[in-house]
């Protein structure tokens, strides 16, 4: 291979506390948010109007939280997981600064944690990735673990370490913009009358619909985003991968189901946290997600005008979400379950 | 099913004279233009170029007539016609203020007619819906009717009250853009050196070109209008359904028509009314949408730079139309024709 | 046929210095530039970022070299090529003034060949494009040559007339935006350490990675650039053409090419000439596409921040690149290369 072609980190070349800068700032503009929108007709009005954001104060209408992430994720692939076998997890995601047309996002990445598997040919990676806006305000920060290859299995072990990380964001992490002003909360343009006192610890909701996906759908999201995870989009190499065809990046499933989600939280405003989440089997193009969440905390921010709530969503792949499909008694998921993401949101209070 | 979710109005949930505001107010943005572009390739010179639209009187290029129209119709989809059996056709539609990048659209419509169908089942809503812009001024104001599927089968029916619909938008009712001034309208940028003189009433134009319809395409296109319904997008449920299959948003079908048709009035530079219209038949992915288009009427709008042309437009799946495909001697329609499209635009005078 | 409707040019139909004025001037857009994006997951910093692009002097990002080209060309298809059977080559192109989000460009062609083939039935038209932005700079500045159908096969012969076309672009052709200063150029950003002395002529690099096209996306794209050659989009009709299906527009294939090859040429950050192209087979949705490049030639530009290298990319369908496809002792074309394109890219020196 000629020098000049960038192959990827594998396991051995990653070391503790080392810091890499990602390649290719990204600003975000109206296309992004045009796009985003027909790619999974997200519907929440503070991310379509700018009046409604201007009625509760924001300059103008931010981008879409997610939007943010899978850029700020995508810069990271072709350090940190161009060779990983799997996306395992995600920690400690903080949504801070919005995001606004204009604006431009930087990502790095600071390598928490290593560990070899016994098979001495894989390890997994632990990082802290942080995109900033071009004040080098935080927008994102979250942590995440993948499995990656060894190229060189000679190579000696490291040392290991595996990070702690929380099991959630708790209420003083989460960052609520400061200009946020929940007075002139128009519920019927938002789309629902329900808020946060409505919600009960333990509710569930079926969001109902279905969205099939399409390669050329996953495909143009995932190229927006700038990832170049080769699974996404190489059918001629994938016909002979694990599974025969192209796998469609874990982000757009979240997406998938955020958008879903509209039908039964559409007051769920804004996203603040990221529990935890995990891409429990692979989606493909021809299936058909749906999405049922359920709410697991209502976390008093100590104000009047606003509340969060923390919620699981289970997304699942050809399979309506009318019976809440879970884990059987073994915890093993139901085979028609392909993420669970545990996310905290904002949501207006009465 | 849970509180939280809206189910979407059934036949008997509608009252006449009842006005719904809609959900999700959406600003217009370029990036939408830029979609609108990718999905039809439409060329009209007004909607292309800043300076075009400038020496037209223009501030700015507007939005795509027919683009205003999908978003606000979009937003209707949840609270009118979720629960739709068909879409059974328009009248009375008008445009008024043009929409530029920036404009913010929302969304109501007052139910105008009932009529419940002798089977029980299901019966007819009436709507007026309306689009205005951020200064309130209206955008889109037109008619449609829906076969909606009743829930409750003993609730009773309604007051019959079907309204009178005009057959067209008389010359009065078309609102030409104050500020356009058509003495620098270059005909060569446009595409044409035919003007509204050369159209004589009853001319047929084959429009040539046909445009094969994928599954992302129309569903890029559905929900970056925001347009929710079901059976677009589903096809773990659609499997089971009547055809087997997705049913592509009948507006689709308008806005690849009217693209098709700037071969042969490329000088039609602007929608200002709806007639009427009809989806014959559903269209479905893999179909390859030709048109045709007859002059109904030449409208002189008492001014020497400008008239109006009563149009038309016929779509076919799966057959070119240099035979101008039509009704049978019974009145029914040629088995291609998947649109019957009436409407009025502007075209300059020599 | 209603005279109405355009046909496009025949060999026939064009005169030697004969210049036609394209219809449909375009206002390129952030709206584009997104698009353009999830179409090819274009990483290169320049175009991504407003801050990467100001500390090069830049006033903002300007918009990727080839979206300006394909959007020149598009314009050009409905006067000089609808009536094509082939897209014979590319030469003498030039890149003038960078396109920013908002400037307006406008194509014209003069005809400088002609050439009736034998059989009498078709012809070679060579023609000379130009787009320029709205204060008529030069934006992009390039021949080609296509082969033409006649439709009047009595029409006499024209004169033949075959333009001497240059090899390649000297180093005196090529424009260098006045406003670049290449002092705060950031590699790590930019995405990689390798700078013009690195290159050395002869040096090939394979770019790895494949990106199979879904007709949903070239469609998307070539209607996007409002290109209306019938091959791309109309599968009814092509099902009984050459080849069975949809072809995609050769302008595709030479984006992803380029995009692909940021693996490997990050820093060449700019096209500054088309030297040669020929699209040596057709490519088809379901195609994955792979490239490689050859540097032909490191061009001093007679200043110490900054260089030109002349480079070859080939692009193959369904074979990755590791070996290098290319020509056979008898100089025929490796099956499995799709395109041969021959161009000048600005980078920065040590």
């Amino acid at each position: 291979m000629n020098d000049k072609t960038r192959p990827g980190n594998f396991f051995e070349d990653f070391r503790l506390g080392q810091r890499i800068v990602h390649a290719t700032p990204r600003t975000v503009t109206e296309g992004d948010v045009a796009l985003y929108i027909a790619l999974y007709g997200t519907r929440f009005a503070i991310n379509s109007s700018t009046e409604f954001a201007q009625a509760l104060g924001f300059p103008r209408a931010p981008i879409h939280d997610l939007l943010a992430f899978h850029i700020v994720f995508g810069k990271t692939v072709a350090d940190i997981s161009l060779n990983a076998i799997a996306n395992l997890g995600y920690a400690s995601g903080r949504f801070g600064a919005p995001l606004y047309p204009g604006d431009t996002v930087s990502s790095s990445s600071t390598v928490i944690g290593l560990k070899q598997n016994k098979d001495g040919k894989t390890g997994v990676v632990y990082v802290r990735s942080i995109g900033v806006n071009q004040h080098d305000e935080m927008v994102v920060d979250y942590c995440r673990w993948v499995m990656v290859r060894k190229k060189n299995l000679a190579a000696p072990a490291p040392e290991t370490v595996v990070p702690q990380l929380p099991d959630g964001v708790p209420a003083s992490g989460l960052s609520v913009p400061a200009a946020l002003d929940i007075r002139r909360y128009d519920r019927a343009l938002a789309g629902s009358e329900h808020l946060w006192e409505d919600y009960e610890p333990g509710e569930r909701i079926d969001h109902v619909d279905g969205m099939t996906v399409e390669e050329s759908d996953h495909m143009l999201a995932t190229r927006l985003y700038q990832n170049t995870a080769k699974v996404h989009f190489n059918q001629h190499a994938e016909k002979d991968g694990r599974f025969g065809r192209r796998i469609i990046y874990g982000g757009h499933v979240i997406s998938l189901a955020r958008s879903l989600s509209f039908n039964g939280l559409a007051n769920a405003f804004k996203l603040v946290a990221i529990n935890g989440g995990r891409h429990v089997a692979p989606t493909f193009a021809g299936d058909t997600i749906y999405a049922w969440t359920q709410v697991l905390e209502r976390i008093d921010l100590d104000r009047a005008d606003l509340g969060a709530l923390r919620l699981r969503t289970v997304a699942t792949k050809d399979r309506a979400c009318a019976g809440f499909p879970w884990k059987d008694e073994a915890g093993n998921y139901d085979p028609a379950i392909v993420l669970d993401f545990d996310y905290s949101v904002l949501m207006p209070r009465r």
